[in-house]
């Protein structure tokens, strides 16, 4: 089959790497409205060739890997494609997404969230094995047509992945606590340093502690304005609950109530008893 | 020389693996109260013997990698050590320690931070090159003897770390932003996803950015509650500094300002430009 990539960062760059792998890929078309994007794509070998919109819109399936409210546009573009035609979209969120589908073709759309991903942005981004044993959760499926189905189950599968369905709803809650306010609290991180005047000193310290806890920080503004934009309601109560959770331990130290601080502490031990 | 170690775990037992390589050091000698981990630390090869406290105190360097209130109660019983003798400590508070070193062994005392370490504790957490290329802190150095500050510049030198001079309370700030405020924030990303009903489905979902995020709260609440308890101070400002930036962050997003939000992301990625 003709698969085409609209997006060529990170997301979109690395699923073209590991799909040239298939057998059942005969050609990788790629589209970028950043026009040295396509060219850096093209050259890295990323895609096999860099298309129009109406070349784009002829390939038996289409990925989306653009920042969630572009793709929302872009999807209104995308009308009149064949009912064979299988649209998968990459986006962190998933329920204003599927709300705005254009019931022409809700049959050809897939809403999946592959739980992956670096700090790291653009085409020279891209790596082999970023969907590698990873989860992509596949929201409201039982919307997509029964062809759609088969064809994205079966690209997850052969990429390796764990495939979780989900309501659009749900994953969007879920996405809130495990990656958009671990994400605004990264940023947090990052400029509480930022904003000291001997900033340069205390980051000459950095080690793995600090390192794990600001790498977020280095993820793309653009891509994440509008995921927060569209997920705000579900991450403006993970971030207070996330608040209210740091101010009791705040509480704890404060009145120096060594025996509670440590509970918290060995309360979130217990977290790598499932993670690990 | 011979070099004693006390406290066998993550910091103690990898300086042992990273000490045994080198041609100047003749016999390692370890103890820890824990007789368990002696066991361990023997068994792994990580000393060459356990030795009994009077023995300890006669070996040429005495390197203190315990939870760092021990660690001043520890100090109390080697004010008999030789003149000659080096005593190391690798702890990640200052201020307090510098202030009670017995001033019959100031001079054979080096307060020392390598900033370096794991989210895993205990003998079997040791690994070797844990401390290779890092940055390691001396305070308050001109108080040490000179063949003390000889001796610990020659090691950690030897250990191929980065050597930085500061003063205690300086270095106290400094590691509140940089390492104590992200555990304590650590711990709390931990807690808020763990006291949410469906935290099995949410955590089904984890990847790279909550790992990142929740790493640290897999460490030691023992050794982190000393930390929080000598530097609590420091820790408490660094805390409201970062809820600072977070709450402006949450005001951005509650009120929609998404240049704002763009703004606050794009500061923090100017981090990477320093630490990178």
């Amino acid at each position: 089959m003709n698969i085409a990539i609209i997006g060529l960062g990170l997301m979109g760059g690395s699923i073209a790497l590991s799909l040239k792998k298939q057998n059942y890929v005969k050609k990788i078309f790629g589209y970028d409205h950043n026009k040295e994007h396509e060219k850096t794509a093209l050259s890295l070998g990323l895609v096999d060739t860099i298309a129009s919109f109406e070349e784009i819109k002829k390939c038996d399936v289409i990925f989306l890997a653009i920042p969630v409210d572009g793709l929302i546009a872009v999807l209104q573009t995308l009308v009149d494609v064949d009912e064979a035609t299988t649209i998968i979209d990459l986006g962190s969120t998933k329920a204003k997404i599927v709300a705005s589908i254009p019931s022409a073709i809700r049959a050809n759309f897939v809403a999946a969230h592959p739980m992956t991903g670096t700090e790291n942005f653009g085409p020279t981004a891209a790596v082999e094995g970023l969907y590698e044993e990873k989860v992509v959760v596949l929201c409201n499926l039982e919307e997509s047509g029964a062809h759609q189905q088969d064809i994205a189950k079966k690209i997850f599968k052969s990429l390796n992945m764990k495939l979780t369905y989900m309501d659009a709803k749900e994953h969007d809650r879920h996405a809130a606590f495990i990656s958009h306010m671990p994400h605004a609290v990264s940023y947090s991180i990052a400029n509480a340093v930022m904003k000291q005047e001997d900033k340069h000193s205390i980051l000459a310290l950095a080690a793995g502690g600090y390192r794990s806890m600001s790498r977020l920080a280095k993820s793309s503004p653009n891509m994440w304005e509008d995921i927060f934009r569209q997920n705000k309601e579900n991450l403006l109560e993970a971030i207070t609950i996330f608040e209210e959770e740091l101010s009791q331990l705040k509480k704890a130290i404060t009145e120096s109530d060594w025996e509670r601080v440590h509970k918290e502490m060995s309360d979130g031990n217990k977290l790598h008893d499932i993670l690990d």
